[in-house]
């Protein structure tokens, strides 16, 4: 059950609401965003909530049965839009696309890839300054510093930035930098990670766990929401499975379903959904048609020379038309 | 190796081929389709192809490497274009749709469904009269009696037809009814079955296994060709994976990797490859963008009376959006 | 709803029955196995079924809310037996070993193997005279000719018989031959196979499907028993998994479920359920810890020289120690 | 490569071996565990090895070509034995058992929990203090307070513990107080986690990925030992699979997998190996008869009233034949 509260709510108001929920038996967490103020009881009885719905100090109450609730499209039916300042928005009717390298290698590559972006009208770069890596003995990153120069260099052409954040003790180091934090398929349930996230009032970028479920998304983000932050979007990134024609198998079927269930924005990741270069536009499009608001994905100005993985990087020449493939599609649906 | 040969090539000449490839220990296996004769090859010894490909009666001569030979793109770089008669076609720049009920259930059901496929310019209904079903005590359809009074009632009206069989007695009895035969994912390793539809001229869609690979597909759909039989269309329709918040998987990266690695039109199954109900459009728009040839999709009058489960299938109204959708998607395609 | 008749019900009791169960609208099907006569009656209304009971010709009558009926524990709650005569009995405390090579070669291996599981003390040869094979260039096997020779050879040592069967038309010439026909995993579902194996009074022991759930296993168990055959046994031999580090994931919990779900015996395949020769041992005695009936496995006098894949396959000296392991696990197993 | 260093090498004789490598472009890693020191060179270049293994200071040197390396067999072929002090030990030939409730709950509990341990014999408590949980408005664990109690009541009677810890900023304060660290299913990626357990000395027990590979465990191992930690375990705890008739599918196969591709004592879960309470015997014995060198579970007085999910967990009289049961199976394996 989720409360929404008037953010001017009385203490005693406040007191009185907490205590019909405790004659109830229901468990109640105050939760405090940068928009509203909620109360989300959890309880089993079943009791009249019209009697609590009366009181002061509170605007609207909402029986939300999933496991999840604040990110559930069950109380909120209207999609809920990030918004990045300088008219940049994610989410239903304001599609994005977002591209860039594995890891900043350097500010020659960062120069190149904004200009790239620019000449496409691209408004948000990813890239990785702290990158996840299965052997000790790999890079790990550029770290801070990378992102700091990396930060600086978009700012003067006024492109927005995603990066991964991989631990909380990172995360004030990088707030003043980042637009959008990144957490990685491999965080997704790093509780503690994602409640330090619902703290900042920055938007959060939530990829799907390796082999997370579409309901396990859902309680991910539901943590970053409920200690905080709104600003949440969820990335489809490809599941396991057990086929090895590919990296990983793009779940097409998870875009409709997320919408669905939730109001927040809906990104595909076609780079490592797929993992094949020659393939990734054709995957990206079709995630597109089947509904994401956005789209993140690898470009390099030589994707044999990158630092990581290229295999799955998209050259300038590549990209390029698979940008204009993307408006394409995002037109069309808009249009069906 | 694929070795083509001259639909005329003299018995002493293809002696001498046997003999030059005996002569390499190479494994022979004589393949004659209802266009062309082959020999296959299969030996590990490096040897000088030039040799064997000036003797008389030779085509062509071409390496490949896969474990699938005649179904691969490596040797056949021109995209197969499956012909069902009175200009309907599918394969590459040919698109159709197919669709119906998943069960054939009454004179009635038959003849709405054929004035919806009219309606709305379909060429091709689906459906099964031989239904394979996990509980021994389920409905398993009307069977050769409803194939035969199905067909009569399509062909009338000039629209082709598309059905499950099931295991290799009932093909002779099908044979004159249907235009294309499926083989269910159940039965997408049941080689026998694969060796007896190779040996008609019909064209044959395969569906992808249960769990089945992409080389297994592929392989599947060897066994077909090399008995003679180069009609052949391959369908992804979803995978099983650990989600539970739809059926299956469908695997969006099959459709480019099928159109990279064969020649033969591949379709996509979004009934199947999600199996709920609001969300089929969707994921069939994204296959065709991904690249396939057509889609096969479930319609009936009233979904919630079909015989089968009818949570995948559209109504006609569902369908008449999806049809437009999904010619548009493919228009979009071509363009690109 | 499971009805044991009385085998001598007389005509009009068995009308009588029927129409009781038609007044509930229960679906009914009867069936008429080795050893008895059941109807079996699916419907979902409620009522009092000591109304049934009480009718002439009733022995018993049992709810089972499976989606398998004949198969569940739920109803006979004493483990079956499939006795193959000359006292070689499987299933609850009467352990077997079926050893052999994947392929019947010729005859000296025939003899060969025959020797080695004499000497152990094995009853029952496995080996392969019909192969399924992904390519259809591969060596399927010595079909019949090899299974006469072979049933002779081993009939001689007073040693049983287990091979797979592909196709309802190889049935009937096999089935003076074998002693337990093998269903394998890709046709787990081919239920045209299960239909016409459940009409011989012969053992069938049924693997589980490459990617088949426990209840598709008991359903697939279902169509033998309810075609009339109640010689039924249950094989668990790994299933397809993302990892692949080994060849399949052998699912151990599915034993002690199988053996809580069925009343039937359940045989364990570490062979295939783990893929590497070094490994099969370990996994076995696993296997039969956890609760297995019975085991199959590879044994090859030299598996680096097996016709087919010789990488799961144990040799004369390592599958002598295995026998010994796996018994002492039984006895352990009984012990506890 | 791994380069065994004398602990007391001359900084000259180690700036003589770093030059060296740097020659042949190899990147060098400084590892210095509790134990000894040691140089990881990773590099492409072919190169005598002789010429460095007779530099002063060097002890022993050896390829491994695995992605790992330290954890990896192929240079320590002696097993890894992790000793937590008053002779109680894990590894080969050192078999425990680790048993107690999901959560720590009360004083009460944890008293009552140790008697049962003391009763029977068992060395090692388990139990959550910090507790990952999928929705944010579960119980997350008593945390320090409720270790700190733990800890003093466990060392009164002699009992080690193991508990979860889930981020870098818990692991100073606890410490003091824990015995085995352990990293749990979700975490088993987290590699700043596993960084910062490899600065500490002292044993953790690194659970495998909820869809973890064998390989990504052992890559997670060589985080901790490279960082200077070699008291690591490894648990196998169920993989993500898509079969629902239990919680996760035990991957009986990594066991003897594990034993042989590393040195590390390798521990099994049960209770979240199959997740349901009759079955966790079965599958633990089958556990330690594949070989595992400890096993790990839930034991509750009540688990119908356990704080978190009692649904796998065994009460007193259950989990007191189980003890005996995997001792016994132990033995038995010990013999074989």
């Amino acid at each position: 059950m989720i409360i929404q509260l008037e953010n001017n709510i009385k203490t005693t108001d406040l007191e009185r609401l907490r205590n019909s929920l405790d004659a109830v038996q229901y468990q109640c967490t105050e939760v405090n965003t940068q928009f509203q103020k909620y109360i989300i009881g959890v309880g089993k009885k079943e009791f009249d909530i019209r009697a609590i719905g009366t009181l002061p100090g509170i605007q609207d109450i909402h029986r939300v049965s999933d496991a999840y609730k604040l990110v559930s499209k069950k109380w909120r039916v209207d999609d809920s839009i990030v918004d990045l300042g300088n008219d940049v928005k994610i989410g239903t009717n304001h599609f994005q696309i977002m591209a860039g390298p594995c890891s900043i290698e350097s500010e020659a590559q960062i120069e190149s890839t904004l200009a790239h972006l620019l000449e496409n009208n691209i408004k948000i770069m990813r890239g990785g300054v702290y990158k996840p890596r299965s052997s000790p003995y790999s890079f790990r990153g550029l770290g801070q510093e990378g992102l700091v120069l990396w930060a600086k260099k978009a700012k003067e052409v006024g492109i927005k930035i995603i990066t991964e954040v991989m631990m909380t003790d990172q995360i004030d180091a990088m707030l003043p930098y980042v637009d959008i934090f990144q957490v990685g398929a491999r965080n997704s349930q790093n509780f503690n990670l994602l409640d330090a996230l619902g703290k900042v009032d920055k938007p959060v970028m939530l990829k799907r766990g390796i082999s997370g479920t579409i309901n396990e998304l859902l309680q991910a983000a539901e943590y970053i929401f409920s200690n905080g932050n709104e600003k949440i979007m969820l990335c489809e990134r490809g599941i396991r499975s057990y086929e090895t024609a590919y990296r990983n198998t793009l779940d097409i079927n998870a875009i409709p379903i997320l919408k669905e269930k939730s109001h927040l924005p809906v990104i595909v990741d076609p780079s490592h959904g797929i993992g094949l270069r020659k393939h990734v536009t054709s995957v990206a499009m079709a995630g597109v048609i089947a509904g994401a608001d956005a789209v993140i994905m690898e470009v390099h100005s030589n994707p044999a020379k990158a630092f990581s993985d290229g295999q799955q990087t998209l050259d300038y020449s590549e990209s390029k038309r698979a940008f204009k493939g993307l408006i394409d599609c995002y037109q069309l649906r808009e249009r069906l």
